[in-house]
């Protein structure tokens, strides 16, 4: 398909958040013949966006007004409640949106809280998708995101191939808020569980004298193996421990899980095992370490050391 | 290739147990051109295998007798306890097993006894195979199991090509009893948490309102995916709790892996907690059910009927 750069059908996209994520989506926006507004607080990441096609809007007001989609990909929901409304209610980009257009809610965050987005704002006749995002910087970077989406009809409709623009696959979900933020928690619940428990048995193995390689080779190709295995012990293996996913958005995200759950009292004896492990981690000294290195909380083990 | 059934260039094999992986692995040899020797406390089903090829032994002296190899695939340690040696040393196999001859072990035990077999069984001039199996019913009927092995040059050497009947892939984990055991208990950590996980993240889409299925077609394309969640949540979607693998099964497993860590005061925190919620399962009545049942702990949802 040739990119039409100026093809009248397109819808004014923006993006919020130019990190590690939102770079490559903004950049897969690009590529699909999009013009991305993009804004992200350090102006000049913004600007050296913008010097290979976009624009980078100098605030989060003139991004709003100037867009019929707006993605934001930030951290959290506290950085999401500040790009919409910003301190005063004013100075975010929901105030300065266009009537019709959608905001693309991309974080992980409590379900409770993507629905009381959505509530304020219809509330000022705007359309709004609860859209979190899986699958790594590489992947953002190729257009091949996974998006898990709920939303009404019309703010799919408004939403006009941005989307499929980003991500591999766009699962719907539902027809309203939420339901998108709970499969991406309980996605959460089972990747944290997994790290945890492939550092746990990883460390058994060294406590054993059983060569980590053999058993990394065993367990990729048996019954025990889970996708963060496979991923995260290759980084132990490695003793490389360069965050790709930090510690810390593990002690985050394993406590999303246990807040959604807590409000209903249901238990999860295995996510609060791992949310320890990991504050465990953290608070010694591994926040902001690749998640893999939880795996330093275990006494008298040696762990491999660094390939280089 | 043709099945050699005359082949004297062929061991003598006997497998003892012919259970859900005993009997496909028994088949296989046979399928393979052995002459497999069985032996089952069920005399019948000896007897029934044999009537397709083979020979039903009366009892484990006259199998031990007549085998240079001697495959065990009983459940645990004390059933290959009793295999080996009898209550009183002379009513197992392996007073009557040959010089030179092999006993491959494909229970999942304690590394320790499997350290301890070999010493007897070297005391009496056998050679001793540390073999644990995975891969479930429908493998070992197709030859196509993984094995964990660990043993000497000369153990290997015995085998003489019965491991390579049986297994899609035979790994060779060092030259003494033990580290295939150990790499199997910690294969069996690793499916034992990720079951309960799999269960307790289930669980909290159904209290949220989850969509089993999407939850489960999106779970299985993204990060938190495990070969168990795809597996065993396959059975909860179709409310089918037929035991192909109990609940008590990791009662017993988790246990090993505890009381393995616990002899070198080695901390577990998930496998431990895996090990409680299996243990709640099977007290609460689902001891015999799919090991899926954990599912069935949580209080407060609804898990979707059987789909007939």
């Amino acid at each position: 398909m040739m990119p039409p750069n100026m093809n009248s059908s397109l819808p004014t996209v923006g993006l919020i958040g130019l990190g590690a994520m939102g770079g490559g989506m903004a950049a897969s926006l690009r590529r699909a013949g999009f013009t991305p507004h993009v804004f992200d607080v350090r102006a000049e990441v913004a600007q050296a966006f913008a010097a290979e096609g976009g624009h980078a809007c100098p605030d989060l007001p003139s991004l709003g007004a100037a867009c019929d989609v707006v993605i934001s990909v930030v951290v959290n929901a506290d950085q999401t409640q500040a790009v919409l409304f910003g301190p005063d209610g004013q100075s975010g980009c929901a105030a300065h949106m266009k009537p019709g257009s959608v905001f693309v809610m991309c974080s992980t965050v409590d379900p409770k809280v993507s629905v009381d987005f959505e509530r304020r704002l219809n509330a000022l006749g705007l359309h709004y998708l609860d859209a979190p995002i899986s699958g790594g910087a590489a992947k953002a970077a190729a257009g091949q995101i996974t998006m898990m989406t709920s939303g009404t009809d019309a703010a799919y409709a408004a939403c006009a191939g941005a989307l499929e623009a980003m991500a591999a696959k766009v699962y719907k979900l539902g027809k309203q808020a939420g339901a998108g933020s709970k499969v991406k928690i309980i996605n959460q619940l089972l990747a944290g569980v997994h790290i945890a428990a492939a550092a746990e048995a990883m460390a058994l193995g060294l406590r054993e004298g059983v060569d980590p390689h053999d058993l990394y080779e065993v367990i990729t190709h048996s019954a025990g193996n889970s996708w963060m295995f496979e991923n995260r012990m290759a980084h132990v293996l490695a003793g490389d421990y360069t965050p790709l996913s930090a510690v810390d958005i593990f002690v985050k995200d394993l406590g999303l899980v246990l807040d959604t759950a807590r409000s209903s009292k249901f238990p999860l004896p295995l996510s609060s095992t791992a949310h320890q492990m990991f504050m465990q981690a953290s608070t010694a000294g591994f926040a902001r370490e690749d998640d893999s290195a939880v795996i330093k909380i275990f006494p008298g083990i040696e762990l491999p050391p660094a390939s280089r």
